[in-house]
């Protein structure tokens, strides 16, 4: 398995912890920080402690595990634990985690003293396909995702396929979605090669090919300024439902169900609006209900979920836009789309 | 008064008011959003709204004047009336203000949707010839200065004069101390125009020298590895006694005043460490000493001012490190000094 080269930095897939312990040990550091949550310190950090010589540098910092550990209010907790741990600028911080570890970690080291540098070390799949890579970090105010950010890169990712085996399969599913979107915004043979796979658990190779194929779309652009809106297939209304159910659910939806639904929802208005085969609606909506839960959507939620739709940052002039479809591997950006269409894509969504 | 190009971007000295008038005219913006306190509304808002044709598309963000504004939580507040407001990714946030206005304003607009673009209208002497230059934003949090913050540029600054006509002395004075410490890091024929030109009103000519200094420094170092830590000269002391002062005091130090003292202290640890000429320590303390006021520093708060310079951002590996100087216009960064040199430049002063 190749190590990838992103923009001035490696994303290694074999034998990555080791890597990390060789990085640590090169010497540019004066100092380091591990953020974790629960799970990871029960599950990930260990292997980590045992491959690192000189442990007397490192201090823990420990989150809730959860997307509600990306307010900004525990952001302002990471920021004063670097404090009180005297973090200095030649630091590091290793974000030792899931996406909210990752976004969360980038975004606190982005701009502690104007810029610590910072490690993903992703323990989940949708953390290994998708936040770890491209240099996006953020936080949320208001369950508002990713409000507050910025563009920075990892000095490195490393990525150990083993973490994998201790996750429930809701969370693997959570990361096939994003794995899913991939194949259909870019590349049609690699969408039949999943659909043909065990998605229970889904192959080194496989994941290496979604750290291929969002690495070379996000080094392409950045900033988001064109192709990169590619990635938000699936994710205009995905995060609005996502954001509904943060606030409204006990149990609440994982990112990859919410994006799931927002991609059938988006299939339609492609078939809509960008001409998608019908034949290609009908695989695509097919393929997602099989593998997710239905998800019971009220027509009383659509004017909240247009609310929350018109905050996503995608978004200019109070327009929303929606990345839509062509084909099944090929995509289209900028799509202005109206309350009206949008009400017809739940529609079809709750019609199913 | 010619406009200063800095790292991609202008610095207006003239019919500055005119030229923002004339950039926001230019139709890169879907949105405008001016960020002020109490007093720039009061007395520089209005300039600014005479001069600009199309109003509907303006929202103001007022918050209070004063140091304590710089606070993580006004940062949430104006982040929030931004999500309030619909400011979207092509929404442009104008820093019309001191120093707050402009670190806090750079800071929110660099990471707010990932980073919108901001301009600064610097309004007192002290944020036209230091902060509003050289791309650096920041955040306060529990007073410990600029602590969170970014390296971004803004796209424009206009400094317009005619706005330090409002402005008290004490204000002025502020502003001065970083002037005058431009001459002492950099430019020994600057330092002795400005000891012999009339200081309550610093004429154009002064602010432009100023400006171009800085400007030269952060152009060629933006990211304070090297020689851009020279202007950090008289601020780890005088960081610490401000951050003292913002605590204990009611009517705390200003900026200047601080850094004042942090001067005088650094000029004796220099004259100790690096040679500085005893002449030259005499002349900067009689300078200093006469222009800005006397501050009681009692001994029984060294201890907690040390606290305070060890978390200063240019410490490594819990060092206090200094920029001194060898001359009066010559500087030497990155000095390490102990608790007991510290203590000796501190009663120095103490006892002048």
């Amino acid at each position: 398995m190749n190590t990838i080269q992103s923009d001035n930095y490696p994303i290694y897939f074999e034998n990555s912890i080791d890597e990390l312990a060789n990085f640590v040990k090169q010497g540019h550091y004066s100092r380091f920080f591990i953020l974790t949550d629960e799970n990871t310190a029960e599950h990930c950090l260990p292997l980590v402690k045992s491959k690192i010589e000189d442990q007397d540098n490192f201090d823990i910092i420990e989150i809730n595990a959860g997307e509600e550990s990306k307010d900004i209010d525990f952001c302002i907790g990471v920021w004063k634990m670097l404090i009180d741990f005297g973090a200095d600028r030649k630091s590091l911080l290793i974000n030792l985690g899931g996406g909210v570890i990752s976004d969360l970690g980038g975004f606190a080291a982005s701009t502690f003293k104007r810029g610590i540098d910072f490690v993903h070390v992703p323990t989940t799949l949708l953390s290994q396909v998708d936040a770890s890579v491209g240099g996006k970090t953020g936080i949320d105010i208001d369950s508002i995702k990713n409000i507050i950010g910025t563009f920075t890169q990892p000095k490195a990712v490393f990525i150990e396929l083993g973490f994998l085996d201790t996750l429930p399969p809701r969370q693997i599913l959570s990361g096939l979605a994003e794995m899913l979107k991939h194949g259909l915004i870019q590349d049609a043979a690699y969408w039949h090669q999943l659909k043909a796979s065990d998605l229970t658990k889904p192959s080194a190779e496989l994941v290496h090919r979604s750290v291929a194929i969002k690495n070379k779309i996000t080094i392409e652009d950045p900033h988001e300024k064109g192709i990169r809106k590619a990635l938000n297939f699936g994710h205009t209304i995905g995060h609005a439902v996502e954001t509904w159910s943060l606030i409204n659910d006990k149990d609440h939806l994982s990112h990859g169900e919410a994006i799931a639904i927002g991609m059938i929802c988006e299939a339609y208005l492609a078939h809509k609006k960008t001409n998608l085969p019908a034949g290609d609606l009908q695989e695509i909506t097919a393929t997602l209900n099989s593998l997710y839960p239905r998800y019971t959507i009220e027509e009383s939620s659509f004017d909240t979920l247009f609310e929350y739709m018109k905050k996503d940052k995608k978004n200019q002039s109070g327009n929303i836009n929606c990345t839509l479809l062509t084909n099944i591997g090929v995509c289209n950006i900028d799509n202005i789309c109206t309350e009206a269409e949008l009400r017809d894509s739940l529609l079809y969504y709750i019609n199913l």
